[in-house]
């Protein structure tokens, strides 16, 4: 166990060894702590490593600030400046709830960024600011077509966050491929095996090795209905803020390179269309109907979109973080590379 | 075959038949007839006695008018006064584009609707103006939550419409259900069996007979990710819209009585993130690079979301409209009780 003020100061300090100026880490570091308290180790400081190699090998710039490009009432486009993605992920997620309490509803797109992390933090950011949220975003090319062998998609994420009142806001965050990257990336280390549809192998035969998909693609969710979902998603990410797409970005999930990654925004005001009290009032109820319904037999509880995230949460805030072995070994060699102090485990 | 000129006069006859002014029958005409132009007859006439009984039973106002209720820089709100869903949808589609384009995007939400039909003609309307489109909507109880019996959600369709450049829109439509209620009423008018994970029978246990399923309720897509998209969809449609969500639209799906149907509309600009020619060529390229990317062992062309359903419009334009002899007959005693002609098959 890690205590989270003591993870919270390791990513910063490790970032800020990177050259990164202390509040761009800081804004790392909180979308990192928030995926371990959520128990979304996937997104958590798994990745550390990883972005921390790219600003060493210089495929991001540690200084690299997100700034507004382009703006109108009801939309904005920010530049990422090449830089770490959740600075300019924060700040997107910000001006899209003040642009919709102005004009009602709001988009920003993000481009000339890195991965963002964890996109339903930003949809729940959303959701606490008082909007609906629905954020996605794109990346190298992992997954194949409906009928497709190549990797033409990323696994192209959809998040939504609706507040409610007596509870904390619905935050649900999906791939629109049948298993996550980090999913995939975690079943290969362990030499898992996955369930059928996940992926195929490199000449397009199906596989639930996951170490195979790997050298292969992933599959899309569900066939034909994922491809259609992700290939939209792939659409207001990519083309629609001006960034890179498809195989242009291959080399960019791979860290050899520098890639213009793009992201997407969206806020909606409910005062815009009724009175807001009611709308929380009335997303409530619903849940609280869905909730209550009878369980299919062996079923246990129906749990709604983040509320097992939030859970955990609230255990791990308290608790401390479960940190894996190899994840600790990993960091903490970086860590005497980088000459930054570790904290107790 | 029937000419479109003749099914579309045809709809419009049997609707001001019962009551409906000719340019609101005009409106529903309209999506009926494109629904059978692209060979999606699941949101065609098929529907049309089952719209022309609520209209008979009082529970549609044959003259219910769609009006402007409440009005942002970024948004509004449509009130379709109980009437017929589609013109209400129209005017939507027509409203979230004009002002996407003033303000760089907007939504519209519909309230006090009924059913709008075919989700991803709106969307196809929302990117023929010039900006990405999304389309979703909800509707009375069939679909069970994950781990649940109960129907507590609608199908929730989603919808997607994305302008490019050298070919027609991306029109992308998908229920967020394992299959859409019209899939399974035609499967059970056929007596057929649906693939596993359908649904369930009336004690929650996994069935492939539609009838049994009908019975029963409808499984969310892929399971849990079908079930947290349906939900946010039902959030944006109902209670963001101050719409009827859940049990409460229980009758209204089966013509019972009037129910307050929720939709809700997202339009963008592309011009508001940068150079709307330079977007809608990566649109193309990217289709271009997902269509000719290698395809997978006995698998035909790679199709994108709408392309199936152009190349039939294109084809049923000059060639006619084929119409099943039971549907065909059915309209035919409607059309004896309305004294209105029948045109040649």
């Amino acid at each position: 166990m890690v205590g989270t003020a003591a993870l919270r100061a390791l990513i910063e300090d490790l970032l800020v060894a990177c050259a990164c100026p202390r509040d761009l880490a800081e804004a790392a570091a909180e979308v990192f702590l928030e995926a371990e308290l959520r128990g979304i180790g996937v997104q958590g400081i798994d990745y550390l490593p990883y972005l921390i190699a790219n600003l060493r090998a210089g495929n991001i710039d540690p200084a690299g600030r997100p700034r507004i490009v382009k703006e109108s009432v009801a939309s904005a486009l920010v530049d990422g400046g090449n830089g770490l993605g959740q600075p300019a992920a924060l700040l997107a997620s910000e001006l899209v709830a003040r642009k919709a309490h102005a004009a009602g509803a709001a988009t920003v797109g993000i481009t000339r960024s890195q991965d963002i992390f964890m996109i339903g933090y930003y949809a729940d950011r959303i959701a606490r600011a008082g909007c609906v949220g629905i954020v996605c975003t794109s990346g190298g090319p992992l997954v194949h077509a409906h009928g497709g062998i190549k990797r033409v998609l990323s696994t192209n994420p959809i998040a939504f966050g609706v507040p409610s009142d007596t509870r904390d806001p619905i935050v649900f965050d999906m791939a629109t491929s049948a298993l996550s990257n980090a999913r995939i990336r975690q079943a290969a280390y362990h030499g898992e095996q996955v369930p059928p549809g996940s992926g195929v192998d490199a000449d397009g035969r199906p596989s639930t090795d996951a170490a195979t998909i790997r050298k292969g693609a992933i599959s899309p969710l569900a066939g034909y209905k994922g491809f259609g979902l992700s290939l939209c998603v792939a659409m207001l990410s990519g083309p629609l803020t001006g960034s890179e797409f498809g195989s242009a970005l291959a080399g960019a999930i791979v860290g050899e390179r520098a890639g213009s990654q793009g992201h997407f925004m969206i806020a909606i005001s409910p005062a815009s269309f009724g009175d807001e009290a009611a709308f929380r009032a009335a997303v409530s109820a619903y849940v609280d109907e869905v909730k209550s319904s009878r369980t299919a037999p062996g079923a246990g509880e129906i749990r709604v979109p983040g509320q097992r995230a939030f859970a955990e949460r609230a255990r791990r805030s308290s608790g401390g973080i479960p940190v894996l072995d190899a994840t600790w070994a990993i960091i903490t060699d970086l860590a005497a590379e980088l000459a930054v102090t570790m904290p107790a485990r």
